[in-house]
């Protein structure tokens, strides 16, 4: 199996909901350091899992509605805990979708294209979350 | 599939026996930095893997029985060598029997809580090893 | 000259006012690794910079203020845009004040102690500030 | 399952073919950071997966056939694009072929030896490609 | 004094000329991922030492000049080895000249403008070249 | 100002004096990844502050005399507390004896040869001190 991994990040504010977060409950932030892999069982002809810079692209448009926002704001969010893992998801969905809406191309769609991806979210030097799955993924 | 990951660092003198380890038969030691990371098919009620502030001070509790000790005088390890590989599977199940009795709380546990873990202590900026299992662990 | 450095986090929400922030005017967040690095001229007679778990106590009380905080609402920086290299003083300047109160022990202080400190506040993968200046520090 | 893993990296000029590489058709080149992890289910009697010793010397044997070379000139290249996911395979099967000339010793080899190798070159802080497999590796 | 830091990369092939290079005689290539560091003696009306946008942009299209490129091919460094630390100071002196130009704009300037740039570049995870001075920068 | 700079580490047991030390009296050990980075104000003819590989080689025989041992069986350090601190002055002191003894070739030495040297001992990913001073060394 190949992998491929780029990274980004996106800046947020949120607060979350239950005595299990403590202080974590007030209005704060975090910087997400965002690393998508993408895994696939063959290179495609041109010897690539993915066009790294369409890839690149396509994290940056998830991202890009995410960055320099309140998440208790963004109406998508409302009832839920914005947490790291919860977020991973959230953008693993994301870009599930625009893999299957063919942004990054043909090659990555079919039995012979991408197999699965990961999005890990880092958001200090001493904790990260992540999202694992198939693609195509399963409805959320 | 969702994961977590904590870190924390403790610090160990201990030799080795064996003709492979060259001048590791010496006396010595290591820092070793520890990421536990866990991983669950399902967030919960609060939309987590787990209460990462009490995964930080269950590894912790873990980790402070060896830090600051010399490894060969642990009557725990009598007769066995403390690699890095070897201790990754000590601390592995050591947090499993903690998880086992309910110290991440009762969500870690049963089908739909906790499902695996893995356990990477770095030893030096090139070289790192890793324990990975189901929980439950299998008795070792 | 001798450095120690110790490292430690915190996570919170801001806004900024002017048009070369962008989109970072609006309610965002970060998450700030922190270094601290403290510099000495001669060891001390435990052959030490500085108590090291001291230095994280007290980086870890001056953090503890700023931890999960919209610093928007805190009154300390009314009128003030606390971007990194702004906070990266802030906190150096509280720091500079326990030092100058004793928190570091007596062997930190006076001609043969603490010459020089230094503040780095990491806020991604791709950028950091930092504020440095002398032991004791000039008022602001 | 055990992993240990090693850390190594070599300097090469190439070029690609194909309008999905953009200006990276013209001749540059890459330091690639090679991180080399072998996983076992049960470690040997010394207490390790793989004398790490042998693993990191393996290793740099492997990549010196590499290191300081432009690709575009090596033959056994002729025809490819030598992307990051294609020359970790390379990489891969060219330490799977020397584990099975038993150049990491008897114990890596059979059904308690070696199970799964994962070769990774990272190219920048922002991107990484990997290829990961079992041990014997199926014939490429 | 304030420092803002951003991080940026270019991938390049060059060759070198004496013995003292060894193999990196033959042409081969690096990445580099670079460091831009600058510093002020106090905070700007906004509360910055420069715009972290700005400056991410400017640090871009000096290397733009470079990326994906064969440096041997370049007259600009016709006759001279285009080492680490040669190109750090490349990059500085065109930095500099850009700065003077006003492209980080009029606050950069002056005698309370920028007073000092570090540009590091690091070749792989064992070794990195930097190359600092004051701004506005000496004739090279 | 021109630095590079290499890296290596080593693996050492040793223990404290001194109730500022806590449970680090005990018999304990450490990993330091060591950075040495060397200054010069011009670059030799080459094009390089130093030769790296020499640079690499001085350093790993300066290790090799403190890797896998008990410092505190060094009648070297009889008597003293060897911290981080002070083991990066150790080593910096070491070195600065070789280089004065050529080891590093006849262009480090003099007016236009090194200037500064800086040794920094990461002991932990929390933790690390350096020493820093002018070449050639003033005596210890």
């Amino acid at each position: 199996m190949y992998s491929v991994n780029v990274r980004d990040h996106f800046m947020i504010a949120h607060s979350f909901s239950g005595a299990v977060f403590g202080p974590a409950q007030r209005l704060h932030g975090a910087t997400y350091v965002v690393d998508l892999e993408l895994r696939r069982t063959a290179l495609d002809g041109d010897g690539i899992v993915v066009d790294i810079g369409l890839a690149s692209q396509v994290l940056r448009a998830v991202l890009a509605d995410l960055n320099f926002r309140n998440l208790d704001d963004d109406p998508a969010f409302s009832g839920r805990n914005t947490t790291t893992e919860f977020m991973a998801r959230v953008i693993f969905d994301r870009l599930a979708a625009r893999i299957e809406a063919g942004e990054l191309g043909p090659q990555a769609l079919g039995p012979t294209g991408l197999a699965r991806m990961r999005v890990t979210l880092h958001e200090s030097h001493v904790a990260w979350a992540a999202y694992e799955g198939a693609l195509p993924a399963d409805s959320a």
